[in-house]
């Protein structure tokens, strides 16, 4: 029987798990191996360094992410939205026929401005089979966020959200930064609760975050608010404002994938 | 018969005019001795060595902008809205009585978030005494544009929009300048209309920066848009998303104050 080997080539990681074939999680390993680490034509050897002992014959390798961007192992072009699992299946692109592939990301293009996501569409298509739904709307929060939409098991349309760069942005290159405590000093940006909730809830009713993000300041200026809390104050009005262009309404379910101390941001109700 | 020195001491410039007492400008002076420029306690030389020429006896001079803030000259506090022409001068704080005063700036709160100005409100009773309004809404485009509503000559609300702000960060530091040209071969941002009024018109039908941001990137990847029109287009995507917050409505008079390279880009029509 066959395994598994799921690699998710990112950016600035690289991570995969040894699967059985009943799906169980053999080993995992996680590196600082991003694309952005590999030189063009590297791929082969730093692939075969990192997994290289886990496959074994029979073992099938397939690999989502930006390695099959243009600037990756090999290009995948883009499955158009709408798209099932079933397109995804069908446009792997083979590095080695029946043994290594790479999984397409998807685009969908609205008006005329196309949207691109990578790797995004595995997590989701494995979120949608452990959940047993065939209709979502889902968000994986990040740097880059995404918001999908999912309707019979095919993925119609998503959009990316720029908050977490947003956020990294403003905290660390602009005027904001000077009301906030040194980067290397500072608490986790969502540590404090109630600056985080507030942050959020002048986002949800305000006018936009050209001009909220303003507040972050004045709110110092006038010592409303202690420096060692802006940077949750800060994190709470991007991720409002996020939050606020979703046009939720009450009652919506929303599925949020990612690491608990990010989703976590995204369930609390201010 | 008294001359006036007008003295504009802003974070990054210093500029100053010495009018007649018909209000002619004599001459002009502009320097890069913003405050960030001087060290604390040095203000009086710096000014001494700038404009003392000017300073004959009878001569009053009039400070406005950031040389009134904690890190300047001396703190003139805030005059709070609705403030009119009288209640800055009654606030004027003088350095040397009957001489030479700072003007304070202006401060709103809203929903217990405060909004600031320093130097603004000085052109904004400016322009109303030019164009002899009583009522007016105005903006001051700019690394922080301010929205100004005016009504009876007092300004009664404005608003802080970190416009430019926004976009030298994403044109600096972002993912988005990986598709952008390196910013000393780069055409001034405003210098394909074209691109230009296609972000302008994607923000204003568009759901929020934090979204239409990323499209600089995707036009990129699927060569819809060239590399050197990019900046442009992101300009008009910042500017679009500050236009599309004032909830402007056909018909609406505004008054563009600034540099014709930067107020021209408000008056474009998409």
């Amino acid at each position: 029987m066959k395994h598994l080997l799921a690699v998710d080539w990112g950016t600035s990681s690289l991570r995969g798990a040894l699967l059985d074939n009943q799906g169980r999680v053999l080993e995992e390993r996680s590196l600082t191996r991003g694309i952005l680490t590999v030189a063009s034509g590297e791929f082969p050897a730093v692939f075969e360094s990192c997994f290289g002992a886990w496959m074994s014959p029979g073992t099938l390798c397939l690999i989502s992410g930006m390695a099959g961007s243009q600037q990756g192992w090999l290009e995948a072009p883009y499955c158009a939205c709408p798209a099932g699992f079933d397109d995804l299946a069908t446009k792997l692109v083979w590095l080695e026929p029946g043994r290594i592939a790479i999984v397409p990301g998807l685009s969908v293009e609205k008006d005329g401005v196309p949207d691109v996501m990578r790797g995004e569409e595995t997590q989701v298509f494995g979120a949608l089979q452990l959940l047993g739904l065939d209709n979502a709307r889902l968000v994986l929060p990040g740097t880059h966020s995404k918001w999908v939409t999912v309707a019979h098991r095919r993925v119609t349309d998503f959009s990316t959200w720029m908050t977490g760069e947003f956020y990294a942005l403003l905290r660390q290159h602009s005027i904001l930064a000077r009301s906030l405590p040194r980067i290397d000093e500072a608490h986790d940006p969502a540590s404090d609760a109630g600056a985080f909730e507030q942050g959020v809830a002048h986002a949800l009713h305000g006018k936009g975050l050209l001009h909220t993000a303003f507040s972050t300041r004045t709110l110092s200026l006038f010592k409303r608010m202690a420096s060692d809390v802006l940077p949750s104050y800060l994190s709470g009005l991007v991720i409002g404002e996020e939050l606020k262009s979703q046009s939720l309404q009450r009652g919506d379910s929303v599925v949020v994938m990612g690491a608990e101390a990010l989703t976590a941001r995204y369930m609390s109700k201010p």
